[in-house]
């Protein structure tokens, strides 16, 4: 029987808070760097000798992993169980990629077989583009994709775009540019139509619930500007919807693709969410590749030893550092220009999960879950807030993530060295100044070190690596939301601010800040 | 005579976090909304009714502004005092926007005669590149200006020239496109290059040293693509660059356009090295325009009222949040996508300026300092991150920033609402809800309410109220700087990463932990 308890009900949680915290520029070897090194999939390994993390630590965190049973309840999520409690819902993003257990059935459906079929129908919709047999209302076939979606339905997509949108044209694999269109304000759309062929362009709308506001009315602003350059809006619109949305099956949508409620939004990039759009750009056969390697990184995180689990001790560390070293954010940083919007979908994916103030059971914790992430990717962070994370007041754990090659080939030599050269030298150099510091007379010119970081490292920004990397930070924040004992799958914390959105629109304030604020934002205010 | 002094020193402060901390939701009321609210130039408005300051806090955020001299340290400042007193240099961006006090003359030259002289020039220039007397090598005229340089030579000018393009194009006012390379990855330099017409990009080489080791690497890669496609890169290029470098007057550059040691990089967009980008994309008038918005809002912070000033308020405020309430962070939340890369500069401005750990004697401090910055534009951050804001276990200080009207004047009406009303309506239900929250049986649906926010509102985004916005945050940070007694004018945070970076690239790590890295990354080692 697996328990739920919190942090502070386990055995294992003081210990490690009661142990020595080692110091990363004392423990810090070329050995130890050899030896603190383990595959997470698709091509990447995972180091972690820059972490505050020696034998005994590493032992702690290994005990309390297996105190809060973190790869069993992986198991029983993959397994179906129902993991987003206060919603009553299983948690099968997994399960888009591969199957890691049991078949999960539900309703008499295989849902494996679901996810694979829907995979299946955009392929070959993509294909049927691609080969100009589905061709927009004036006959012309399509050049560009345009998604719309917000949250869950454009961060991820679009941060996946862009990381492969290079790899792509240098490989001659890309089939169709993508532009993703999501913010409210009308200037988002307005803009991004404004630089559009409309004749060539395909819209993928989506929403799971077929009714968000920011996406529905950006699809109006699209439908009208189709119609006003006399094209018809039904022959240039796909839905990503769920099957009970008002969006299923319409006949105002080319075609409409599948997803389900156990599939959440910033999970979803797996799904159809991600699938539609990164298979008409790129083929369906680089999104089964990334899809392969994302597999890859949810089969090791089901290894028990936690010297041998990336994604659970990058988990297990990033909580050590949060709840014994009481660091409050994590940067991500990688080395590379083309996951410039990774860090902004990282961001989502554990602020919305584990952005959270209670249990499972709805009892308030008395301990800090989830940090604040951000990021920007090197070299261009370090001329920027990469100041304070040296020489600020407080210490900030770091996420690097370096290639060993980049995507498009090109590069020059400047100086005795190439700009991949450039890149990576201060990558290297930039862990090694963080953990070592460095002393000087003159307090301003002096580190102080101790500062910790780990680094993910592949060969090459491809969509198995791609898919690889995405999975290892969705399973690192499923393990530590376990470890907290919240809920990781749900976002109550949305619901407010919509409610109050909807009064102001309805002129209905009540609150008379709330109408206040309404009129000074050039609202109409009742009260 | 000004007294520095570190803030534990003052009196003021520890009768400051003496107070009883008002919780926001209690004092939060119309009337107090409408109190709350001073004019920040350009414009805009600052209202601060939902921070949790009350007539005593407010009081003694006065006080403590008044003993630590912080209006009088400003005109100090613009009056040429020797403010960034490790490098030894005058701290002077805000005479490229207009004279506040003396005139500051250094070896016989008026600095403000100089930026100003700067500025005619490149609006000079400007003019003959819009008119088609300055052409590219084949005669053709150019129509991209593309920006070389990293980052205060990026992320200023590369935010407030997204801030601006579609106010232009609605207008009628974008002369030029513009385009950004700075990251040292060639996939960035390469990837824009794919994307160009060389024989009419004009490219601006920015960097202030001369000798920026990622800009001078994509200074050669754009070079040898010009060359590849017939073009001659001294008719395609100019510089941006101080007079003593090795860039100034080079007969390799079409003209150079000239800065000095007291303007910073994170403070330079006012200067050349947005000037000439702004200038060319948007035309000299605009320029102007910005730069007098600016100057408006640095005349509003010489206001020795804090009540009056909303620079020094807003600074005050971030300070008692960050050493009172122990508050590690700041979003900064634009409700515009036209702002989506303001708040990445604001992250630079302030995380380089404050995120220091020693005050301007060299002594290390005992409290906090500038706190990590971050931000996406709303509506889309309430999709993300907002959970971890509304419930996450910490509490985040709010900077919202919204406009009555857009940019492109396009806008649909969908549901009794237009995108702009629904935009609008959400920021105004969004602060209502981080400071009243919701109680609720169900604890996962509660919010515990209580946290701050500001707002900044304008009419419309246009040249002047951005300068003003800008000019805001500067001066805030600036404030916060002199209040800590830190030298918000140097970075030496960044120097150990480049030094340890040329190491590795010399192939003589030393550290044999330096060199494992620049193994696993790829590097030759030598030991």
């Amino acid at each position: 029987m697996i328990e739920y308890k919190r942090l502070d009900e386990t055995k294992a949680f003081p210990k490690l808070a009661a142990l020595p915290i080692p110091r990363v520029d004392r423990i810090l070897t070329a050995e130890r760097i050899a030896a603190c090194d383990i595959p997470s999939g698709g091509g990447l390994t995972y180091n972690w000798a820059a972490s505050p993390v020696d034998e005994k630590i590493l032992a702690a965190l290994g005990e309390l992993a297996e105190e809060q049973g973190l790869v069993d309840k992986y198991k029983l999520l993959a397994d179906g169980e129902i993991m987003n409690t206060g919603e009553g819902r299983m948690v099968l993003h997994h399960l888009a990629r591969g199957r890691l257990g049991k078949a999960v059935v539900r309703e008499e459906r295989d849902l494996r077989a679901f996810y694979e079929g829907e995979r299946e129908r955009a392929a070959e919709f993509a294909r049927s583009v691609h080969a100009g047999k589905i061709v927009g209302s004036t006959g012309q076939a399509f050049a560009t994709a345009v998604q719309i979606g917000i949250g869950g339905s454009d961060l991820g997509p679009r941060a996946l775009y862009l990381a492969l949108e290079r790899w792509a044209m240098a490989e001659g694999r890309l089939m169709m540019g993508a532009r993703f269109i999501s913010n409210v304000d009308p200037d988002d759309g307005a803009h991004t139509l404004a630089n559009l062929d409309l004749e060539t362009s395909l819209f993928i709308l989506v929403s799971k619930s077929g009714v968000t506001q920011e996406t529905l009315a950006n699809e109006c602003l699209v439908r009208d500007a189709l119609e006003a350059a006399g094209l018809d809006p039904a022959k240039h619109m796909v839905a990503v919807t769920s099957e009970t949305s008002p969006l299923a099956g319409n006949p105002g949508y080319l075609e409409s693709f599948y997803i389900d409620d156990f599939i959440g939004g910033r999970y979803s990039s797996s799904s159809a969410v991600g699938g539609v759009v990164l298979s008409l750009a790129f083929g369906p056969e680089a999104f089964e590749e990334f899809l392969s390697g994302a597999h890859e990184a949810d089969k090791l995180a089901l290894e028990k030893d936690i010297s041998h689990n990336a994604a659970l001790l990058d988990a297990m560390i990033g909580l050590y550092e949060r709840n014994v070293l009481k660091m409050g954010q994590t940067a991500v940083l990688p080395y590379s220009e083309a996951l410039s919007r990774f860090p902004a979908h990282l961001q989502q994916l554990d602020m919305e999960s584990n952005g959270k103030r209670v249990d499972r059971a709805g009892t308030e914790l008395g301990y800090s879950t989830g940090p604040v992430v951000f990021g920007e990717p090197g070299t261009n962070g370090q001329h920027s807030f990469y100041q304070l994370l040296h020489q600020g007041t407080d210490a900030t754990p770091l996420q690097f993530i370096g290639f060993l090659e980049g995507q498009t080939g090109r590069d020059i030599e400047v100086e005795g060295s190439t700009s991949r050269q450039k890149l990576n030298a201060n990558l290297a150099a930039q862990i090694v100044a963080f953990a070592r510091g460095k002393e000087d007379s003159n307090k301003n010119k002096a580190f102080p070190g101790g500062r910790p970081s780990t680094l993910i490292r592949g060969g090459r920004l491809e969509p198995r690596s791609l898919g690889a990397l995405l999975a290892h930070f969705e399973n690192k924040v499923m393990f530590q939301g376990f470890a907290w004992n919240v809920n990781s799958f749900d976002q109550e914390g949305v619901q407010l601010g919509k409610l109050l959105a909807k009064k102001v629109l309805a002129g209905s304030q009540g609150d008379p800040a709330l109408a206040a604020y309404a009129r000074m934002l050039g609202l109409e205010a009742s009260e």
